[in-house]
């Protein structure tokens, strides 16, 4: 027996016997034929914000980065190690995806670090430290600014931080070119933890409460 | 208005009159007291392997990193952008989680790409090509191993890359340290998307079915 | 015949036999008895905001103030004509009122032009600029920020504006005395002209959705 | 959470269960395109004469300001915060209004406090006094008079204010220049809260009861 955490497999046990079984003939073409996710979605590691949950969306659908505060740096070519970049190379170029969703969400605790000036390094190493420096000029902006309650700012970062991850996405050549094809759309999202709202990025930037009036009639037009 | 996805839109609908609905006020309540995750999940971006999906997990209860093919690299101090890291330092030294997973799966398509000895890189950055070579070696010496099947290369890289990966969480000090002291398990684990069928990895490095009898109860009485 | 707009008293007419005619004793005893609403509401002059409307309210209800972008100035004993703070003194000293309500609202006119670095004067007077210069500190440190987009720049205004006119509010003695002696609660709200979406400030200064459960229940037996 | 008004939230509840669900789309167009009023009601802050109900307008009719006595200071281009002026100046030379409307009503506070001799000042800042010195002359000479009642010198009074602050309003240059190309009317209306009957001004200053046969169907006219 191995120590693997009981309530792992607890919960793997109800997959199996639920979810699992009605959709075992969905994995098993899936497995067949290949994955065809229509959506690359980049989150947060944030346990509260699991895109499949928010979007009720099965196996097969979403392909998912997640990392602390849903960033995407530059594109640079150069010889590091790059996980969020190749995520989103192999998403485009092989499988061929047609939306990339840029994620954020309220109460981020990445964005928190981001904003909070005594700050010291949680390893000697201070990898959050230097994550969080891709958006250190809008936090030291953002931070400045002291008729902001300190949630106004929390959420304004969130959300630069969103138009930002976009605004790098577009630097990398084939993002660039999918979007100019028409064969890519990129957008950004914010999900507030403590209400359950989903807020949809526009063409200016500004987020907003989606209409929700006869979307499922279409989508299921859509998935026929 | 903006072009959100409307199959996105269409789930986040359900999800609203579904789970949310449910499950209002444990959301209410993990914004105004924080996350206390019990696990990081470390998983690949893959559509078919969704952590939250397969261990029938709610808000709040797994941190995850997804990236392509579920690496970690090795413990490296320099000033480079290091978004596994940096989730894996959040995780342990802020978050304070009890377990960390390591969860990779069959049919993985980086690993595919890791053994393919005429890959192209997919854009001149090749990206997936320098993520991949973290696992370059092993993937060589497989490679050579001509009385193993395609797919039975496939499944060792897979297994062998979450080793892998054990292995350099172990060159993290705060992680060495939760282990000596006690305060964290690191585990590995691999899903078959064509059965459904969960392998967990034991005290050797083998992966084995667990046993599921009697477990439900536990975790009854773990969450209760 | 008067020329008076046929519009209103098309209005007017649909009143008396609607809504006056439902409510015909109930104004007989307020001109009998005279008005003792709960509330001070301080809002803007914008034809979609009107409180009434959005708090559903009747006659007798609210004591309501309506200025370009719902400003109160601080407390200035001079010898000056000061509508706004005639009309505090008036709700406090006099009607002894439960409640203080400023309330912003999205899109605001008077907000935009205080944003605005090229407005030129209305008129000679410049009455709108020098209104609107009770903001022009907060207003010149939120033009400055160039990561937020300016709908996130307009509202981010608008609350500052309505935490500074809750600060003004309390630099007049009387309504600092009602605070602490019980009798006055004063309060910021902000409504969402697009989506008909009312927030509510908490202590902390930030804007929240409130809580709309059970919120009439509790409302007919506080009128009953 | 916050401690906002019971009886607020519930009403805003009935408004959005009720009118705005009526009205989404009106409030959502508004939002876009902006407000295009036909008319500016200057109107006093009592809680039994708000101008929406009276005139049963919906969102987007009328631009309002109300301060006590629903009056309208002259034109004084000086370095003082004129809360009046600016909304006039607004509603005149930004949203090019059609008609304003000064509605005065009986029983008001402000005009009664006006007629007292022995009047006190409310606070130290005697802020009403100064306030209701916009009408102190006309108030002594309407005091001296020992043959009228003191309901009719209240009534007279009431009147005497709404023609002052009509003859105020033509100090200001864009107004009168509004009226002589004909762009602009001016009026004046007073309410009886305790009858619900609404008065209006004629080209010599006298109040009487507007016809309302036919009214209605004109109005359908217009806002065909």
């Amino acid at each position: 027996m191995t120590d693997f955490p009981n309530r792992l497999l607890a919960g793997y046990r109800n997959f199996m016997s639920g979810r699992y079984t009605d959709e075992r003939e969905r994995y098993r073409l899936l497995a067949e034929k290949g994955q065809k996710p229509h959506t690359l979605l980049i989150a947060c590691c944030d346990s509260r914000a699991a895109p499949e949950t928010i979007f009720d969306c099965g196996p097969g659908e979403l392909f998912v980065v997640r990392n602390v505060a849903n960033m995407v740096p530059r594109y640079e070519p150069d010889s590091q190690f790059h996980g969020t970049s190749a995520a989103i190379e192999y998403a485009v170029q092989v499988l061929e995806i047609d939306n990339i969703v840029v994620m954020g969400h309220g109460r981020c605790g990445g964005i928190q670090a981001a904003l909070d000036p005594n700050l010291e390094p949680l390893s000697p190493g201070d990898f959050i430290g230097r994550w969080m420096s891709l958006v250190r000029p809008a936090a030291e902006q953002i931070q400045s600014n002291n008729l902001m309650t300190a949630s106004e700012r929390q959420t304004a970062l969130e959300r630069v931080s969103i138009r930002n991850s976009i605004a790098n996405l577009k630097t990398f050549p084939f993002v660039r070119n999918g979007i100019e094809t028409g064969a890519l759309d990129v957008h950004g999202a914010w999900f507030d933890i403590s209400t359950g709202e989903l807020w949809v990025m526009d063409e200016q930037g500004d987020f907003m409460r989606p209409e929700l009036n006869g979307v499922d009639v279409q989508a299921e037009q859509t998935s026929a």
